[in-house]
């Protein structure tokens, strides 16, 4: 279906947004209630053509088991500088598509995954954008940026 | 309980983290287990000796009616700048304490509670941190920070 002129607006901005930050905190909930989170890094070059964003990680990681079990997560983007906070919630999937992890991988991801993309625990986690709200300033009341 | 000379060193990192970025992301889950996160304003002046973070709310806002049937919130701290990020596990308890509230009131608040400290609607939110991690690089593994 296609977006209304409004809709891809604020795609547009909330992807703008998002790419300034690029290091989201990536929150999750474990099995007895308590709420995690952790760096993540957005991969830019991935696109958001279909309101999905992606990420890399390692499969068996305690985010990947975390989310098997409550896949509904949130992604925030903060900048305390420029003041530009973004709330993202989205529905985590990982994904286990070779062809795919190697036309995603960048060399700075070495930081995290020093054997490179064929170690068998590289994955890739998908984030379907559900709801997403941004605020742009300090009084700025929050925007209903997308998915509403 | 005294606390070992390593726990208040790990508070005092995790506080100094807290109060260089200042402002945090606070992600709540709500009845239909989607993960929420708004910008939220620590207040410096209130300290962390016992283990708490204080906050000014709303007390009829979203967030408090999310906290209220599931009160394990989480707080992240992002600074991509200088690469400090920091993930608070805690639980959250609404205070309509009206001394604590005017002696934590400070003017710049009043960007969000235009009314001042004694609007009946302005409330604090007491955090009291459970568990929480930081990362200060980029290549940082993650450090147990607090309550391990
Ligand atoms: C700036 C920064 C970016 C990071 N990006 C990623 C990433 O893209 N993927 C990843 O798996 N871990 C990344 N990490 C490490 C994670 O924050 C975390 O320590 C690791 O994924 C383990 O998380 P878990 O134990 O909660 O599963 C990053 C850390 C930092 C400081």
């Amino acid at each position: 279906m296609a977006r209304s002129a409004t809709d891809r607006e604020s795609a547009e901005k909330l992807w703008g947004m998002i790419k300034g930050v690029r290091i989201a905190m990536m929150t999750t909930l474990d099995e007895n209630g308590i709420l995690h989170s952790r760096p993540m890094a957005t991969l830019p070059h991935a696109g958001f053509d279909d309101g999905t964003l992606w990420f890399f990680t390692r499969a068996d990681s305690p985010k990947v088991h975390e989310l098997q079990e409550h896949w509904r997560i949130n992604l925030s983007y903060a900048d305390p500088g420029d003041q530009n906070y973004v709330s993202v919630s989205g529905i985590a999937q990982l994904v286990r598509d070779q062809d795919k992890i190697r036309f995603l991988w960048r060399d700075i991801l070495s930081t995290w995954f020093p054997k490179g993309p064929d170690d068998p625990e590289v994955a890739l986690l998908k984030v379907t954008v559900d709801q997403a709200e941004y605020w742009d300033s300090p009084s700025s009341a929050m925007v209903y940026a997308y998915g509403y």
